[in-house]
């Protein structure tokens, strides 16, 4: 990503770390998140990040208070709340009024006329959501936000539009063509006279490439229903159990055999643990086969845990024909390094 | 929990590693799940643990072939399926037939009649869900398992009765008295020859004992809602977002002061990043205030996860007087100790 001249937007001081250690320039680098704390945001200013993404005016006096320290005028977007509703989950979406995110318009305005040493206000961030398959919300706040701006007789430099792209989970996920985007969006955008457009894709650049392999432990065939039981559960991938998410489900050989309805689930003590319901599979799949879990590349091994004191699997980057070790397997030494009894 | 005799229930090899560790004997843990790893299965058996809840008849063979490398006769209990429901949260059933659990009545008479080289089969276990409340499906169970007994002519050695009891997270939630628990269940045994009654008291003994204390980064007052944002997200403790669980929250210094409703917000970039909603709050909670989130011991840290690259938090338990460090605070060094870029 960074070599084909993307940045990156962080939430957290972990992230903000993992980009430094990966080689993005630090002027390349937005920090976003509605719980920021000071030691973050202190961290994020000594390492001359570019811009921080606002969320509320308590926020603007303690990143005042250390531009003031560090004697440096630190760029702002203000995080605005457009009251805007998506299609999509409701822990996703992200811009209505009684979502927890961003500054409501009336606040911003008295925002724009503080006045402060050590912040510059460059502009406006909204985000509308996660997995948004259509451009119009987009259309809708930008619209919003020229109106705004207008209002207040404001001309931002930086417009950064939050909100990840929607990926096809099914073979039926409608998406919206990138190129479409960016047509819209040009062409909405060209009445600010902005320096700088800044679009965050999200979960479009790794959701589809990454895939989570799983082995065969048990075929279970019961009177009402049957099982695949995979050594993969909801602590390695817990979108199926957290948003109800769907992920196309492959054997990892595909065999033209008879097909039979299964459950593939996990091994862990929940009957929440599942990875895929009534999904047609070769009616012989047994023990020892592997599964392929798809659009796993997102939300997939972040979101994971030691639930059950599971150890979590390696990651592997394949890179054209290269194979790569890229996070190794965890083992029981390093999970209870940190335990004493 | 071992100096006062419990044994201890394990689903996977850290788990029973984890037992072995705090210095519980081999000969008082019971290998329970649905999806047991050869491996982990060896592990055992070599470790001499006391037996198996035996989930399917693939899982009885690897046992065989084990118990015949290792030349010793493996205890199991059968892990009955009895298609039992229960009043608690359907992520957390597990007797439905139509749950990845247990071995159906026909099946269990059908392995009845096999025969093992090197597999005991010691008696019957069966678990009903997490998190009930009251004895009768408990007794309910133990009439399923009589009448399977005398209908298979099979005078068993050892019940296991499965299911974590019931704890109050809200001063309205009724839940039975373990004396009656105790009470009935004996009554409801009496007819069965048993040695041993094993009873997985769940989340009994650790739920209400452990808390997740949080800081308090921001409060938000917005038009259409309050927040409070705290530093434990979702990552932290997943039970608010993942079954919608409620939890009691208190500010951590009492204060009679004029209440307001917040919701409860961790810094998470998610809708879904939540402890509580709609929760009345001193309305002069401000930044740098510290919560209390009650009932955390169980289901809390050991789902956590280091979801947008957050270092976990440090366990502390308080042994009467004395304060002891359990879990050290991650650092990054940890966190990143297994990639490689």
């Amino acid at each position: 990503m960074k070599d084909n001249g993307l940045g990156a937007d962080v939430v957290s001081e972990g992230e903000l770390r993992k980009c430094l250690m990966a080689g993005f320039s630090p002027s390349d680098i937005v920090f976003a998140g509605v719980g920021k704390k000071e030691e973050e945001i202190e961290f994020a200013i000594k390492k001359n990040i570019f811009c921080f993404n606002v969320e509320n005016e308590e926020e603007l006096s303690i990143i005042e208070k250390f531009g003031r320290k560090y004697r440096k005028k630190i760029n702002v977007n203000l995080r605005l709340n457009l009251n805007i509703d998506v299609d999509t989950h409701h822990y996703i979406k992200t811009a209505k009024s009684e979502n927890k995110f961003g500054i409501d318009i009336e606040d911003a305005e008295k925002i724009l006329n503080m006045k402060f040493d050590f912040v510059n206000i460059k502009g406006f961030h909204f985000h509308l959501g996660s997995q948004i398959k259509e451009v119009t919300p987009y259309l809708k706040g930008i619209e919003i936000v020229k109106n705004f701006c207008e209002k207040n007789n404001f001309s931002p430099e930086i417009i950064d539009i939050g909100g990840g792209f929607g990926i096809p989970y099914t073979y039926e996920d409608k998406i919206m063509l990138i190129e479409e985007f960016g047509e819209k969006i040009t062409d909405a955008i060209k009445d600010f006279k902005i320096n700088l457009l800044i679009i965050e894709p999200g979960r479009f650049i790794v959701g589809n490439s990454g895939v989570l392999i799983s082995k065969v432990l048990y075929v279970k065939k019961k009177k009402t229903k049957n099982f695949i039981i995979v050594d993969a559960g909801m602590n390695d991938l817990i979108r199926p159990s957290l948003y109800g998410s769907y992920h196309l489900i492959y054997p990892a050989y595909l065999k033209n055999e008879k097909k039979l309805k299964f459950d593939i689930v996990g091994p862990i003590c929940e009957t929440g643990d599942y990875l895929g319901k009534d999904r047609e599979f070769p009616s012989n799949i047994k023990r020892g086969d592997y599964i392929v879990v798809m659009s796993a590349g997102a939300y997939g091994f972040s979101m994971s845990s030691n639930y059950n004191t599971r150890l979590r699997p390696p990651e592997v980057l394949i890179d054209k024909n290269k194979i790569k070790l890229i996070r190794k397997r965890e083992k029981y030494s390093t999970l209870f390094n940190l335990e004493k009894i």
